[in-house]
């Protein structure tokens, strides 16, 4: 099944969308929000699961035709948004381009930083940014929503609560971070709103791409219509997303829409190394910082820049007949001006 | 104006509390939720302060007594909470107690981390705990509730922003932060469900205490029945709420209903040393920690234990004539069994 939320209110309006994403329909008398959706997960899913199948059959009357545009993140606002880095690759690169050798630890205990959840992004709006010179960095990644979770359940009951997967661009500020980590707090202002594919789907769409917690296929990202990355986001994933649950989970409760993100994908080159360009005949990168850090590692010297307001960065995901899963995140980076929204 | 929530739903319903706390008023007419009144505030704020009057006039019949222990935190659950940590002498302590210097930068810039607002405590429930070596720990401090906050605001700005104030339990895991802060994504699991005071007051409800963006009136914490501290919660504030507010929103918008927190109440002694137990003549701690970092300042070795299943802790706040201005949090420690919640 997918679904999504046309931006409209704080909450969006739930819609199920057609498989090939063409078509959506309209159920407020089933859940208004997704959020509600996911509050009731085992008494609603059911009903929304047959307009999914009339919409796919053509047999769904009040049918409309889906612009991608139109829709908000599937969850526009959370109670719970937490990004993992599932993908040591990235830590690894991160550590090595300042010199640091990574904790053994890292490879046992999952990385896990709080984002807040009051304001996403649209999937296809822009990306207020306030100075270029804060590093504006885009992260793609994947996430699943999850509905209740009791605190401290196992890896095997945390698989059991993941009832949806989508797309993230985790928006980061490359300027602020190592300041931010300095004084040991952790990411704030660092992590401004990040934005979600269009739809979100369940993990039965995925077919045999989604094994033990894991999506295997590739990451597809643009960065102003050329092809940056193309990482696969299964094999190097090192916890996968039932862990990073309970991980979230250890100590206390996560409520019903709660967002698990998976940190940036991210593969090592062939023989271990840091991976290749797109243009050098590798899989690329998901993010500015990688590339800038391997840059670094391999000739002293980054010489990527950040985004600059005007660039555009296009994330999605193909199944393996080519068809988008989730939409494109497509989002283009905008000087930010107070005016407009304090009016 | 006095709100409260009643517990009975995700996101309790709203009602109006007496001046004195012993009288409600349900007012779902006007909003069924905090966060609703919160995300309409302008219009809606004038209407529940008629029903305040009214109730406090006597003249409300539809008012009903007040039981506090029937009382959710006001929010229930929000899409942003951040703690600051504006009392530097804790943070000194901390330091201080490992042997480190506190970085001048940290005069000039807040500390603030992000915590999970899914899933609030009720001001009078348990503390539900997996284990006492998790170092169980309260935090008496207070927070402010805003409505929409646009990016990149001054502090003047950030000053018309909050609406409510209340007081929190920031329960913390003592055990977990110093393995969660080595790896330098900041807390997360040593961060478990908060609780916030029954009831949440505009600030004109403070009158002359309300100064400057701070609270000048002491935090009454007891531990089991014993008075543990009475922290003055205005002079060493070294931030005060609008620029925590200012800090929090530097880089995104903040969600009406945003939480943000001061961290904990700590005052130094008389002479800028640690300060005294209460049973010395000193205005006492708002957290175990402290007393335990002033011990091993002090003596080498902390002998005052966190807190063990059973154990009380009541955070609370007096006007000057005595009267509690937003009830108790009263809560007991308990030993999470895991089928109870999986039931």
């Amino acid at each position: 099944m997918k679904l999504a939320s046309l931006n409209q209110s704080r909450d969006g309006e739930l819609i199920v969308a057609s498989r090939d994403l063409s078509r959506g329909a309209r159920v407020s008398d089933i859940a208004p929000t997704l959020q509600r959706a996911l509050e009731d997960w085992d008494r609603l899913a059911p009903r929304l699961e047959r307009v999914y199948a009339e919409l796919n059959a053509d047999r769904c009357q009040e049918a409309f035709d889906l612009e991608l545009d139109r829709l908000h993140s599937p969850l526009p606002r959370t109670y719970h948004w937490a990004d993992g880095s599932a993908y040591l690759n990235h830590v690894q690169l991160v550590r090595q381009a300042r010199g640091a050798e990574m904790p053994k630890s890292f490879w046992a205990d999952p990385l896990m930083y709080q984002g807040g959840g009051d304001h996403f992004l649209a999937p296809q709006g822009d990306i207020e940014a306030i100075s270029e010179d804060h590093g504006i960095d885009f992260e793609g990644e994947i996430a699943v929503v999850t509905d209740d979770v009791p605190m401290a359940i196992s890896e095997e009951q945390a698989m059991s609560h993941i009832k949806l997967i989508m797309l993230v661009n985790d928006v980061s500020l490359r300027g602020l971070i190592p300041g931010e980590l300095a004084k040991g707090f952790g990411f704030f202002q660092a992590k401004p709103a990040s934005s979600f594919s269009p739809i979100a789907v369940t993990p039965d769409e995925l077919g045999d791409a989604w094994q033990d917690g894991r999506v295997y296929l590739p990451l597809t990202v643009h960065l102003n219509g050329e092809k940056f990355g193309e990482p696969q986001a299964g094999p190097d994933m090192i916890f996968n997303f039932p862990r990073l649950v309970a991980h979230a989970a250890r100590t206390r409760y996560l409520g019903a829409g709660a967002i698990i993100g998976s940190g940036t994908v991210s593969n090592p080159g062939p023989e271990g190394g840091p991976g290749k360009p797109v243009q050098s005949g590798g899989v690329g990168y998901s993010c500015l910082a990688e590339v800038r850090m391997v840059e670094k590692i391999l000739h002293g010297d980054s010489h990527t820049p950040f985004l600059r307001f005007g660039d555009r960065v296009r994330i999605e995901m193909f199944d393996r007949s080519g068809s988008s899963i989730f939409g494109a995140i497509d989002q283009q980076v905008v000087r930010y001006h107070r005016a407009r929204s304090t009016a």
